[in-house]
């Protein structure tokens, strides 16, 4: 049976995961392929570090370009992070012509065009199905599995840190700081929680997710993201009793074109968005609890579909790995270097949307003095914006000088809601600055 | 561009869905793939039928052996459903040398080791994934997606129809026969619908994911299938109460062999079945309504991920031939014609656990006179059978001379079961037969 050397670059959590997974369903893989994998050298930080996975000190070396380099090694797996050294690991493989497996989503979303610049110049592949969403095989499901249809919506739960914060924010009524430090203690946080919490763990996966949909690559810094930190628990207790749970939701969809403009031209202009959002209890994504991942990928012959299963993890990020390795492992054996290219710019005269302009619908929480005329004012400047109100809630059995005051508000774009806030919130009766959360209605 | 013209066989609401699907996206889906599909024929049974969608009557014939055999036609695409014209229809074009796409679930069901036979003898593939729960891209995140898995759990929704009556009897507390007369006016079930709510599609369909998780061809005469058409409002309503929510649901679960008796053979001996089940409510299966399907796949190192989406209907199953038609194309392209054969018999020492052995928990609805010592009679059976009852429920509220007993049941085998039920129902104080529905815990 022809065998396949894998070179891995990074032995931490992910690196001891795929090594590990290897060793354990690597015969099966083998019967199912038709071709053997095997670890031929792992470069590391530290050849003497004590390992959770016990790892043959004859394979261990920090020596990275060596491997790389090791005319024995066919296949590069980068699993170290970060984007300085990972680029250089892979930019040195694919100009060897060889095929590169990485689960680096940032590694990706700062590099992604020149990786893939080079991986056609050297007739190499570039293969990341573990960079977005874990165990979830949703780049080969948008890649392939939906490969007939037009996206025209991406919904995805993507960081498994601040759904499981979000979850238990809602079933124990806990507030956000209170849930962030025990994440932190049981390992579901990191010790500086920024990139998940702030949101741009999710930006780079979206990123990723949109580009591939729609054909052009998305500048990461396009994309407008909000964090959870500001999240109370009495918005999500509001947001219950109005039938809404709150997800921090990756949102990728083409904008609507006005009905008098033509049609619409789909894929050229794109919401690429991350923030907290308000879903309906009974759609399937306010059930996705914990720390698993979803996402719903809509197209315009299948529908909806959904893909659920864990973001993160040594073991799901392993399962990716291993199904990037059995394409790579495939292609090798095939001689086919790039069957399917790690991306294939079919829009190129594709744009991210700027916030701006991106409409949805609001929750509005305002703290306002209890005073007759108080709605009357909010609702003028509502009004004068063409800002719809949907419904009023005024929730009951507050005391003190202030009452809370709930608007759900129409569709309206991001510019014209900011401005109105700006009034509102220089409004006597509002005493202290408007809370502002999106509603998604999956339309 | 390279161009591949397909030779389509059936007219149907499947091969019009696949024709119009190319007509719409197949410029998209060239500029993906590099590969340029085009409908070169198209044999139906009649070329004068109006049709919903419009196909050029240039490309219209009766005759499927003129476009299986046309030169011109790199690729067949079977659409036309059946077993025996549809099997012939597949080995002319194998043995031709020229890939075979499907949808035909019952086909693969009846001479799935055939066709493989012939795929692998002319060296031709044979694709599928529109056999198995439509739009959801099941087979290639099966085969490909979590390769580096051994499955360990599928469970299936995988009948539209059944789900849909079953939804409906949930949240409108009608019965099962006015939910089926009603889902016939509608279209979503067939005039004949016994094929859906007997459970034999849904058996098709869990024998081909069963083949693929378990590298052992599945004989569905070995499936055990029971339908929902016993299923009544009362135990619907019942079940609720207890907090679970009656689903169809396909299983394949190996068998646990004892502790004493070494390492489990995972996948040597495998639950294979087809019955209704009571889900937990909060358990993501039990959310999945209406006509979507859903399958929860558990593999050993990823864990529990889950696909849902639509499960039939014209557009979902073109999605997944396109799906299909792509991954041929590709093929054709870079001249691998068995990269990923239909079927790679890994496990040739599997089989199915025959029913009796099957354990799982159960809820036993008996209708019993309500006088002192007849629980007693009842539990004396079951203890003697070693059978444990987890808890008992009479429901409040009862007129008349027998009332309603619930049983929860922990784990028993089928057989034992069965047994202890037929001393069960000769008791003089139970009135009617036992109802028996199995419960799930996915553990």
């Amino acid at each position: 049976m022809q065998q396949v050397n894998l070179g891995i670059i990074g032995g931490g959590t992910v690196g001891g995961g795929v090594f590990q997974a290897v060793q354990r369903n690597g015969a099966l893989m083998a019967s199912r392929l038709g071709v053997c994998l095997r670890v031929a050298g792992m470069a590391v930080r530290d050849v003497h570090k004590k390992r959770a996975v016990r790892i043959p000190p004859a394979l261990l070396t920090t020596n990275w370009l060596g491997v790389v380099r090791d005319p024995q090694v066919h296949l590069v797996v980068e699993l170290m992070g970060g984007t300085t050294t990972a680029r250089t690991v892979a930019l040195t493989a694919l100009r060897l012509g060889k095929p590169v497996v990485t689960a680096n989503k940032a590694l990706l979303s700062a590099h992604g065009e020149e990786l893939f610049a080079a991986a056609q110049q050297y007739g190499a592949n570039l293969y990341y199905e573990a960079s977005v969403a874990g165990g979830i095989p949703i780049i080969k499901v948008l890649r392939e599995g939906l490969i007939g249809n037009r996206i025209t919506r991406i919904y995805g739960i993507l960081n498994g840190t601040c759904n499981y914060i979000l979850t238990r924010m809602k079933f124990e009524g806990a507030d956000f700081a209170e849930v962030l430090a025990d994440a932190q203690r049981l390992g579901y946080a990191e010790a500086e929680p920024s990139l998940d919490v702030d949101g741009h763990d999710a930006l780079h996966k979206i990123g990723i997710l949109a580009s591939l949909a729609h054909g052009f690559w998305v500048n990461p810094k396009q994309i407008h993201v909000e964090g959870i930190g500001s999240i109370t628990s009495l918005d999500i207790k509001f947001a219950g009793q109005l039938g809404y749970t709150i997800k921090q939701l990756s949102i990728v969809k083409p904008l609507e074109r006005a009905a008098n403009r033509g049609p619409a031209m789909d894929g050229s202009r794109v919401q690429v968005t991350v923030y907290p959002t308000l879903v309906p209890n009974d759609h399937v994504l306010a059930s996705v609890n914990h720390v698993f991942n979803a996402v719903l990928v809509r197209g315009d012959i299948v529908g909806d579909t959904l893909y659920y299963g864990r973001g993160a993890g040594q073991d799901a990020t392993a399962s990716a790995v291993l199904s990037d390795l059995a394409d790579a492992a495939l292609d090798l054996k095939c001689g086919t270097k790039s069957r399917i290219p790690p991306f294939v710019p079919h829009e190129r005269a594709g744009a991210v949307v700027p916030i701006g302009e991106v409409v949805s619908r609001y929750y509005l929480r305002l703290d306002v003095v209890d005073r007759p005329g108080t709605l009357a004012r909010i609702a003028a400047i509502l009004g004068r914006a063409r800002i719809g109100i949907s419904s009023v809630i005024q929730p009951e059995g507050h005391e003190g000088d202030s009452v809370p005051l709930i608007l759900m508000i129409h569709d309206a774009n991001h510019a014209a809601m900011g401005r109105a806030l700006a009034r509102i919130n220089r409004l006597a009766v509002v005493k202290s600055p408007a809370v502002m959360i999106r509603v998604e209605n999956f339309e």
